[in-house]
């Protein structure tokens, strides 16, 4: 008889496993029913500021795969807008709610597969039902938000709370639909997955793009009117605003798999092990932004919500579920984001990081251009490296450019990788001709500035 | 008494290695005198085609550092218009000859550093004094070449003769000039520096800019009149032209170097050791276009000529002489190039160099996109990947792709120059956002695939 396996999660992690296991094992040997809260699977939510802005025109873009697609393609029984309110591990079975119907079902399981995502921030003062309130967490998020952006009246001033990738995403994105639009950030300054240096640069270009940025203000509490919002108290004043977007992070979405006793960690993620099996609980997975992973460089478990890793995870997931073999090699923290036409790359480690982890480090700015300095449209571009003292081994890496600058962070991705130092750095072949680089790559400048500010002369 | 350095050719490698041997010795402790036979020093031979092109407005622009410079800036006696025409190694002397003013110098040394570059491939049928026929090999080629351009009458037809890099580069130069360009290869397909299915991409991107391609067609000789040339002829019937740039690729400039009894290689290039030092020649240096090389892939030696490793293997002779260690770890081939907004980028071996070097291996083509499919301007990228079998090993990548492709190379390349597997690279860390690429990136995808051809289910 077939083994049962029920994936808690409809988008990009929970989907990936059960391809992939569907890959592996027919439906005779596999039945396999997956349960999704919203009316989308398989989506791309890094995709929705720029579905917000206009850039992309339909949601339907953004869906890789609908319901129908697994349905055929892989003969998973896809249930839509069901969600899943318990979890029973003796009985092995999960209870499910249908959210449009009505009513509930139970399903027995032999192998359960959790992976349902993140949940966002949501402070005390953001818990109302006034309306003009967004979190950009899901598809549904989104299409409310496109809603409330088209309503009458059309809102002209917004703020977002928090700077973020999808703070900093959402801000240039309603700017691009004409909106006034103010960012709340309580630090000293948004971005803060870079460094306070090289962040000071994005910060500057969103201000050029007429963002208005409030810094080091704390957000104390909602203005309505109507049923409406209105504005956002914080410490120093009250800001208008017609529409309000909450970028504040997200964290795991843990709430079912505590109540199943279902192991996390320090971060608040699951704990799984190498092969995405949940720590101690034979037959269930879990995979995504729900989980914590290793950080390869500061070997601590960190909670990284990225649709990327979702995949990476889920795939994996699926293969062991499926009876292959393989692992999840942890993350190193790599990013990219773009504010208008300046891109930002990070990874590995921060400074904050690095101090945290217990590493003593140099940190090196080089400023260089993504072209040879002759070729039209070089732009400037500044790469920022953490190395280890005395070893000289690369910690983290950042770079900030107009144009052709973010992806350039795998290069040193790669290294950081694979454990080089700064001193071997500075011999890489890097690929070099006029439109693409000066002679000296820039990720080659910074290798070398470091190496000198690790053995001075 | 100071010891006396003298530098033979004032471009890239030469005075990289005198720029760094001054920095670490001053001028009461090393005299450098370097010699260059053209009218520029450190300049960037690359560009030349964007000045042809007129992408790039000035001359000047293509110049790093001017003869004044060097002299005011690191001390160094930069006498150009000075051909070395001969060097002694028992007397310890180098025999010059002034090129404008006439007349001859001898000059002692202590050190030697031969950097003389390369020289373009001339065969017979080139070797002519008819006007319109260029090489794109040095600044007053291209000077030359500029003059032609403007000259009256103007050039309409152009034959490129050749399709390497230089071949290619000037052929898209010469159409955005507005000449009809007819591009004359010998092999099946031009872009031989990639496998003929990568390059097949290339070849239909130039025909698309309007370049007519000529494969498998060997060139006898030319046609001139009135001292000016008119054609050339080829074993598939004449083609007019009233210019024609040979971009027939170069070998290392070691005439002097020869006659001297400065070993050579099997490549024909100068024999360095690990520091830059010529093989068993105490005392004497050498650099740049002009020396073999180790590939680090292969293990055998090559002939690469192309600036960034003569900047780097300059730097670490002029480290050396200044007292300082440092070694030339090798290269991996790397190097990108365009043709309009097609952009090309290798790294490692291709299928014939993996054969000849006596590897296994698999190959396989991912088609994929630079950005997530939605994001506007997503645009098709290949990737090709070859691996060893049955260990895993990357040996070599490719990537065709149109804009924001090149330069991913450089991900392949630290990759491969830390002998990662496939299996290992669909685990990495790599820039994930809707702008930069899909959810699994292109480099992933073809690691992927490679695992799977390696180990077929």
């Amino acid at each position: 008889m077939a083994e049962r396996l029920i994936v808690i999660g409809g988008d990009a992690a929970g989907m990936a496993a059960a391809a992939q296991a569907r890959r592996r094992r027919g439906r005779d040997d596999l039945e396999i029913v997956a349960f999704e809260r919203g009316h989308f699977t398989s989506y791309s939510a890094c995709g929705i500021p720029y579905w917000i802005s206009g850039l992309v025109s339909d949601r339907e873009q953004l869906v890789a795969r609908d319901p129908a697609t697994h349905r055929e393609k892989y003969d998973i029984d896809v249930r839509i807008r069901h969600e899943v309110v318990a979890i029973d591990l003796d009985r092995r079975e999960v209870t499910a709610v249908d959210l449009d119907g009505g009513g509930e079902v139970r399903e027995p399981f032999d192998l359960l597969m959790y992976a349902t995502g993140a949940v966002p921030t949501k402070p005390d003062w953001a818990r109302t039902d006034a309306a003009g309130v967004f979190g950009v967490q899901t598809l549904d998020d989104g299409s409310a938000l496109r809603k409330w952006l088209d309503g009458d009246p059309t809102p002209q001033r917004a703020v977002v709370v928090g700077g973020g990738y999808i703070g900093v995403e959402m801000a240039e994105a309603l700017v691009l639909r004409g909106l006034s639009v103010t960012l709340v950030e309580r630090d000293e300054q948004p971005m803060s997955t870079v460094d306070p240096d090289m962040a000071r640069i994005v910060t500057e270009a969103m201000r050029g793009l007429g963002v208005d940025i409030r810094t080091g203000v704390g957000v104390t509490g909602l203005a309505e009117r109507d049923g409406r919002v209105t504005g956002i108290r914080t410490d120093a004043g009250d800001l208008p605003a017609d529409l309000v977007v909450l970028g504040l992070g997200v964290r795991p979405n843990t709430a079912l798999a505590e109540a199943a006793g279902l192991p996390l960690g320090p971060t608040g993620g699951i704990r799984v092990d190498r092969r995405m099996r949940v720590t101690g609980v034979p037959g269930v997975w879990a995979a995504g932004d729900c989980v914590e992973t290793l950080h390869r460089v500061s070997g601590m478990p960190v909670h990284v919500p990225l649709g990327t890793h979702a995949n990476k995870q889920g795939r994996i997931a699926g293969i062991n579920i499926g009876g292959g073999y393989a692992t999840f090699a942890g993350v190193i923290g790599t990013a990219v984001t773009k504010v208008c036409d300046l891109e930002v790359g990070r990874t590995g480690l921060r400074e904050r990081d690095a101090l945290a982890a217990g590493f003593e480090f140099v940190s090196v700015i080089a400023d260089s251009t993504n072209r040879a300095g002759y070729y039209p449209g070089a732009r400037p571009m500044t790469v920022k490296l953490i190395a280890e003292r005395p070893s000289g081994r690369l910690l983290g890496a950042q770079i900030v450019g107009w144009t052709e600058a973010a992806k350039r962070i795998d290069t040193l991705a790669v290294a950081l990788w694979n454990r080089m130092t700064v001193d071997d750095m500075t011999a890489l072949d890097l690929g070099y001709a006029p439109p693409y680089a000066p002679v000296w790559d820039p990720v080659l400048v910074a290798a070398r500035k470091a190496v000198d500010a690790l053995a001075p002369r």
